[in-house]
């Protein structure tokens, strides 16, 4: 039921950026989860198989750092026998995260099950931390610069056309974002909708109620200053799954 | 297909309380508009079909002032044949409505296409507008008076114990609770979930943006002080509805 909302099975030999899938899992009032920091199961053991389904589809895995230390994911794909492992990519302008032997993402990579990560920052390559860069290295995953283009409250901002370029030059034909709250709702920002090819989002039949990590974008206003919606989906496609639903759709046609 | 979340078609000759049905038109990021007091189209015109038919199904639907005042509904059924048409009640505490002739509610119910409203106020008999209450009793409304229970930043709150003590007191059997989002909102907290029959949610696949008006009940802690969700459906059914898609479900087993 997937296959439409897929990354192509064989790369086209020339391309000038990744296949995008955005998917996360809400609930019914939109929020990833109860609280800042907070884990929350929202979706069933279905969602679950299909989030690695997903993964075992994409040659890489994306997320913020913020969700990087909220919920010190594994970032692999458990399926038994799985061909390859997806690439975990992280967006860490500022190097929030300090990786050590402990990270459950470095312990995977170094039994066999996952792959370390490439995590993307703002940081000048001579001002990076050896003992980060060398921790790392050995884990087979790396630093990789990218030129921050804005400052929101004193924190580098990327371009998302210098993020996915930067995934393409490292031969990642597709990539899968998962969260969190902010890169999510920056990727629904209209600037970024001709990037995603793909939309998946699963709704839990639940209201977690107010202060929770909301997806929402910045609100769009047109000319005369009225507010318009700020993204619609087209091709929409929605599945019922256990007690929860599937939506896939695309941001552009 | 909603058969099992509707109202039953014959009335049990004692009843304590009306069916009530809460049912909505939300974004995916839980809107029901881009800003208070502004219309918002979201659902297909499948969705418009279906709302029609469940106030087929009802004796009353209610909606608060501030829905009734920013929308100017008919607050009718607009299938064509319809046996009977449900009673428009208003949730207006502090009379912020001045009925009038020119008021589309009660144009409608002048022509024979609908019913005028009982209007539930916290203000006494003896200090209702004596013009307004002529008006509204013309047409075949009134005001009834419900005693607030609480006080939230001045204003006059109700129980919904009271609320459809007054309409069950009619002779209304079967309530659709249509809106806006701080009716809603305060059906959705726990105190009340025994008192909600049916949950009909309709989800356009939109995103409105930051600074609509939000579905979302108030937080809730457990006993430590962790947030916990507010609220979660049972009974789940999904039913994919053109672009949108209707979830089906009961806040009580």
């Amino acid at each position: 039921m997937l296959e439409s909302s897929l990354p192509p099975s064989t790369t086209p030999p020339e391309i000038s950026r990744p296949f995008v899938t955005l998917t996360f899992a809400t609930s019914l009032d939109s929020s990833l989860s109860l609280a800042p920091g907070v884990r929350t199961r929202l979706s069933g053991p279905d969602s679950k198989a299909m989030t690695h389904y997903l993964r075992s589809r994409h040659d890489a895995i994306l997320i913020g750092v913020s969700t990087l230390l909220a919920d010190a994911p594994a970032l692999n794909c458990r399926i038994t026998g799985a061909a390859s492992q997806p690439r975990p990519i992280v967006i860490d302008p500022h190097l929030r995260w300090t990786p050590s032997n402990y990270d459950k993402v470095l312990e995977v990579s170094r039994l066999g099950n996952g792959l370390a990560p490439f995590v993307l920052t703002g940081v000048e390559s001579q001002n990076l931390p050896a003992e980060s860069v060398a921790l790392l290295e050995r884990h087979g995953g790396k630093y990789i610069h990218v030129p921050a283009t804005s400052i929101i409250n004193e924190r580098m901002r990327f371009d998302w056309h210098d993020v996915f370029k930067a995934l393409c030059h490292e031969g990642l034909a597709s990539v899968m974002v998962e969260g969190g709250g902010q890169i999510i709702n920056s990727l629904l920002n209209p600037r970024y909708h001709a990037l995603v090819d793909s939309v998946i989002v699963t709704i839990a039949p639940t209201w977690l109620g107010q202060g929770g990590v909301v997806v929402s974008p910045d609100r769009l206003q047109d000319s005369a200053g009225v507010p318009i919606p700020a993204a619609r989906l087209s091709n929409v496609l929605w599945h019922p799954f256990g007690e929860d639903v599937v939506l896939c759709g695309k941001l552009h046609n």
